[in-house]
C-alpha cells in the first residue's frame, strides 16, 4: 500500500473494433493527442479484451511511444459476468492493487468509453469505495454521436441497451419505448448485435407509428460513417440497407 | 444550390467554457487533432454563440492554422429559443444556405457536444429533411465523462436536464427521479446552473435515500475537475463542498 494512490484513468478506445485496414480511422481522427500520451505512460491496465488492448496500445506507439514496451505491461482483463443470474459478482479489489500501490492504472473495453454500454462500472465503484482517483479521459462514443447526428430530443433522452432477441418480446418492447417517448419527451437510444441490425430496423419499421422519428447512426466515427434521420413514414418509402458487420445505434422520438 | 450539398459537422468544443488562464485544459487535450483540421477548415459556422467560436478557432489556429482569416468566416448564431410556449419554431433553413450551396458547415455550441444538452438539434434535423449529409466528430461530453467516473450503471441511464428551480417542485421531481430509478434500475442524469450547484447537492442529500447512490463530476476534462461517487449517507457523512463558477454533472442510482 502507497500513502497516496494510483489514479484510475478510464481510457477511450476507437469506434472501429473488428474494422480492417483502409476502413480504421486514423488513431488522431478520434482520439485527443493528450489521451494517447497518457495511455502510452501507463504500465498497468485493466482491460475488457487484453488482444484488443494490446492492438490499440502498438497504433499508440506508432504516434507516442509507449513508456515501457508492450510485452512488460500488466493486462489483467476483467472477469466476464457470471452466467446465471444469482451468481455473487466477482470481488475486483485485486485488480485495484497497482493503484492500492500508487501507481496509475488505465480501464479500456474494445470500443468507446468504459463502463458506458460497458463492462467497468462495477470496477469503477470499486475504486471510489477504495478511495482511489478517477479520471475520464475524453473520446468517442457512439451513443452520444449517434444522438448527436439525429436531431432528436438531446436535452431528454435515455439509453435502453439491447432489446429482446425473441420477436414477439422484442416488438413488445418496441412499443413500449415508443410510448414511453411520447410520454417523456424523451429520446430512446437502443443498440444491436451489427448482424441482427437489419432485423431490427425492420421490426422498428413495421412497429412504429408513422410520425415517429428513427434515426440510425452506422459505423460512426469511420471513415464510412452515416446516419439517417427520418419519419417512419419516410423511412418505409425509402428504406435504407444496413451493413451486417457495422455497429449501429438506433434512436427513437415519438411524433 | 450546388448539386452536391456540403456536409453539416457537428463540432465538439472544449468543456472550460467560462475558465480562463492555467485551469483551462489545453486544447490537445481534449480534442483530437483529425478535429482540429476539419475546423481549421471550415468557412462556414452556425454557432450557439459567435464570441465563444471565435475564441475557440484562435486556439484552433494556433495548433493548426485556419484556412481563411478568422474575420473572413461567417459565423451564424442561432436563434434563441423564443420565450412564450406558443410560439411557432424558427424557420431554419436560410441557416443552411452555404450547405445546399457545396460548402461544408460547422455547427458549435459554448461546450462539448452541439446538440446534446445543448441547441441544435431542430438545425440537425432541418439537415436531414433538406439532405444535407450530417457528420458528428468526436470530442468531450461532460454527460458521458460524468456517467463513465461515476461507477453508476452504464448499461441504462437517463438523462433529464435541468431540475424545476422551486424548491417544492424541486424536491418532488428527486423523489420522482429516485423512483424511476428503482424501478427501471435506470442511473439518472443531471445538469444546473453553476451557481445553484451547491443547493441542488443539499437538496438531494435531504431528499434521496441512504443507500442510494449520488456522483458529482465536477469541471470534467479541466486540470481541477473530479468525481466523487457514494452513497447518500456516506455523503451526509463527509460532505464535499461544490464551487459556484463551475460546471457540474449529477448522477443517481436508487440502491
Amino acid at each position: 500500500m502507497s500513502d497516496t494512490p494510483g489514479t484510475l484513468y478510464l481510457v477511450p478506445n476507437t469506434l472501429d473494433f473488428g474494422i480492417e485496414g483502409a476502413q480504421a480511422a486514423p488513431l488522431s481522427d478520434v482520439l485527443p493527442l493528450g489521451v494517447l500520451q497518457r495511455a502510452a505512460q501507463l504500465r498497468h491496465w485493466v482491460a475488457e479484451n487484453a488482444k484488443t488492448t494490446r492492438a490499440l496500445l502498438k497504433r499508440v506507439d506508432a504516434i507516442v511511444p509507449l513508456a515501457a514496451p508492450l510485452q512488460e505491461l500488466s493486462i489483467v482483463e476483467l472477469p466476464r459476468p457470471a452466467k446465471g443470474a444469482k451468481a455473487p459478482p466477482a470481488d475486483l479489489r485485486p485488480l485495484l492493487a497497482p493503484a492500492l500501490a500508487g501507481h496509475d492504472l488505465g480501464l479500456i473495453s474494445e470500443a468507446g468509453l468504459p463502463a458506458v454500454a460497458d463492462p467497468g462500472a462495477a470496477l469503477v465503484q470499486a475504486a471510489h469505495a477504495a478511495g482511489i482517483p478517477v479520471v475520464a479521459l475524453p473520446g468517442p462514443s457512439a451513443l452520444l454521436l449517434g444522438l448527436a447526428a439525429s436531431g432528436l430530443n438531446g436535452q431528454s433522452f435515455a439509453f435502453v441497451g439491447y432489446l429482446p432477441v425473441e420477436a414477439g418480446a422484442r416488438d413488445a418492447r418496441i412499443r413500449e419505448l415508443e410510448a414511453t417517448s411520447r410520454r417523456l419527451g424523451q429520446t430512446q437510444l437502443m443498440i444491436e448485435t451489427p448482424y441482427r441490425n437489419a432485423a431490427l430496423l425492420a421490426a422498428l419499421l413495421a412497429q412504429l407509428k408513422g410520425d415517429t422519428r428513427l434515426a440510425v447512426g452506422c459505423a460512426l466515427a469511420t471513415p464510412e460513417g452515416f446516419t439517417r434521420s427520418d419519419r417512419i413514414d419516410g423511412w418505409r418509402l425509402r428504406p435504407t440497407g444496413l451493413p451486417a458487420d457495422r455497429p449501429a445505434v438506433f434512436a427513437l422520438l415519438a411524433g
